[in-house]
């Protein structure tokens, strides 16, 4: 804290927060430090006006019905890339984060800050585009907000979407149920979010094989709860397949193996990880979503998912064991484990 | 739109959005330009995912309740300032917004964007102090997200809160419900929050005097209600009391008739407001409201809200009337009647 100015009151952090006193880009990773900026500030400062742990919604008891809550502010740059676009993106991550609690989303909000001198018709595309993902998650955009700044003081246009979604009776689904035993299906191939934001910030040569898989995945939810019980479900973003498993295996205290040939990556997907060093298994994707199931049902929820727009491609990667607890395991292509963890520090800025 | 790259799907504007084809600061005023982008641009191009007119927050239907659901960005300028900071705004701004609606606030979530390099002990404050408004207005804060930007992309630190309240059945208020007859109250003197931002940008040389009233609104109003029928409420933020009471009379098909001697303001913000050729009407609040109460009911309101902590300097402004529809009318001090309208232009970017 000595950098603080002398009449500013010093926040001790409850717990030290490497690496120094200042925010850095790998905190917004959604992977180890983001985790951290979480449990050993924000949780702490909020004490008790939060709770101890976060899903991808909070899911609260409202009169005699059962509410999810989320909220998720989006950064991506740029604002337009292969496959979506900023709006479909805020519409889409928050009727995500929705279904992955089992909840059925009803209504978002969006709140927009705008940098002083954003063309209407970037940002009338843009509200174009969120119309018609809302359409297509069949919910309704409630209300909304604007902000404007000057110049510089935002890149363009930051959109922070909120949603609210009604959660069956004793339907609500959460990271922490997965049980030895279950099977872990993918609902298709990872990293093509990630890969597709980047390729529209640089050259990499193949772009055209470089396509968002941004998508509303509630009716694939929906059908999914309808055909067998799921026990965990989360959707890889940011952080990736890897961060979304270690978080399961972590919440259910649980360890998870993965096989590695079963999971799914384009070639172009591939090749661009491997030019840019990435571990697809840590890319973003935005209209993917990961379960854990009773082995007696996943065949039937594996069929539902594949039935599904956004699931032809589904598939089972995995197993959950009674291994230690929070560990998860790869068994590679060429026949060796390998320990896998969460992003580390930060690989795509602003990738959503 | 010539100045699009060619490879641009223009997007028409349903309506011309003066000036230019571009964002300017005035579309995040809360006044007039605001209200034009809503209406010209936000609400046509969302289409039917969205509303057609939008109070302070959305009432919906949520199974067998009554849910208030709203969203507010807030970029406020510096992050601290007299009386508060963009943490207590971020909380009782949501707050207030729902608590306009008839709507008790139950839950937060919150959506950071930090910029690279912002200090921990900032952030830390903040939060702290987003947990102190939160307690005392009874709320949760249920979610989060943090996203980063690169130093630059943004300034320091904005943050979403969206909310939801319960409303009793019957029990929801609205800016369209003002009826002739009724009687205008006032919470306390207007200008507090927009002269005490104004004051930790510029040296006016009356600092100490000039102190936000940013505030949680959602008790007095809970006791309003329940002391007699309010017919409409709304908090004058962005744009002023003169932008609030316009939109009332507009939505409610109205004349409203003000007598200037009665609304109260601050030695001090009279003299800045001077000083900057401000008219306090159009200044912003965060910790006041207005209301529109039957007169048979309303020195009862007017008494619940003299009890209340945040308003002690309650009192009544004006009546409701039979004239045009959407006139509001100021008798001035010296005996002559003005036309107020709102907020033109911009006159303090980034008060909230």
């Amino acid at each position: 804290m000595s950098e603080s100015p002398p009449d500013f009151e010093g926040y001790s952090c409850p717990l030290p927060l490497p690496p120094g006193d200042r925010v850095v880009l790998g905190h917004g990773s959604g992977g180890r430090l983001s985790r951290d900026l979480l449990t050993r500030l924000l949780l702490p400062a909020l004490g008790t006006a939060a709770p101890r742990h976060l899903d991808d919604s909070a899911v609260l008891q409202f009169g005699s019905e059962l509410l999810a809550f989320t909220t998720d502010s989006h950064v991506v740059s740029p604002l337009f890339f292969p496959g979506g676009d900023i709006g479909r993106l805020a519409v889409c991550g928050t009727v995500n984060d929705l279904a992955m609690v089992g909840a059925r989303p009803m209504a978002l909000t969006a709140g927009f800050v705008l940098e002083e001198g954003l063309e209407f018709g970037e940002l009338g595309r843009i509200l174009e585009s969120m119309a018609q993902a809302a359409r297509e998650a069949g919910v309704y955009i409630a209300a909304g907000d604007t902000k404007v700044v000057q110049r510089g003081a935002a890149d363009k246009m930051f959109i922070n979407t909120s949603g609210v979604g009604w959660v069956a009776p004793g339907q609500a689904i959460s990271g922490a149920g997965a049980k030895p035993g279950d099977v872990v299906l993918l609902s298709g191939p990872i990293g093509d979010h990630g890969m597709a934001v980047l390729s529209a910030r640089e050259d990499l040569g193949f772009e055209t094989d470089l396509v968002s898989d941004v998508a509303p995945l509630n009716h694939m939810v929906h059908a999914m709860c309808e055909a067998g019980p799921v026990n965990a479900l989360r959707d890889p973003t940011r952080g990736g397949l890897a961060t979304a498993l270690k978080e399961i295996a972590d919440q259910s205290g649980v360890s998870i193996e993965l096989h590695e040939k079963t999971i799914p990556v384009r070639p172009a997907v591939r090749a661009a990880c491997e030019l840019m060093g990435f571990d697809p298994l840590h890319v973003a994707n935005e209209g993917k979503l990961v379960a854990c199931v009773p082995a007696e049902a996943s065949e039937r929820v594996l069929e539902a998912m594949r039935a599904s727009r956004y699931g032809e491609e589904a598939c089972r990667i995995g197993e959950v064991g009674h291994g230690t607890r929070g560990r998860v395991t790869l068994q590679t292509a060429i026949g060796g484990t390998r320990l896998i963890d969460m992003l580390a520090g930060e690989m795509l800025p602003r990738i959503c």
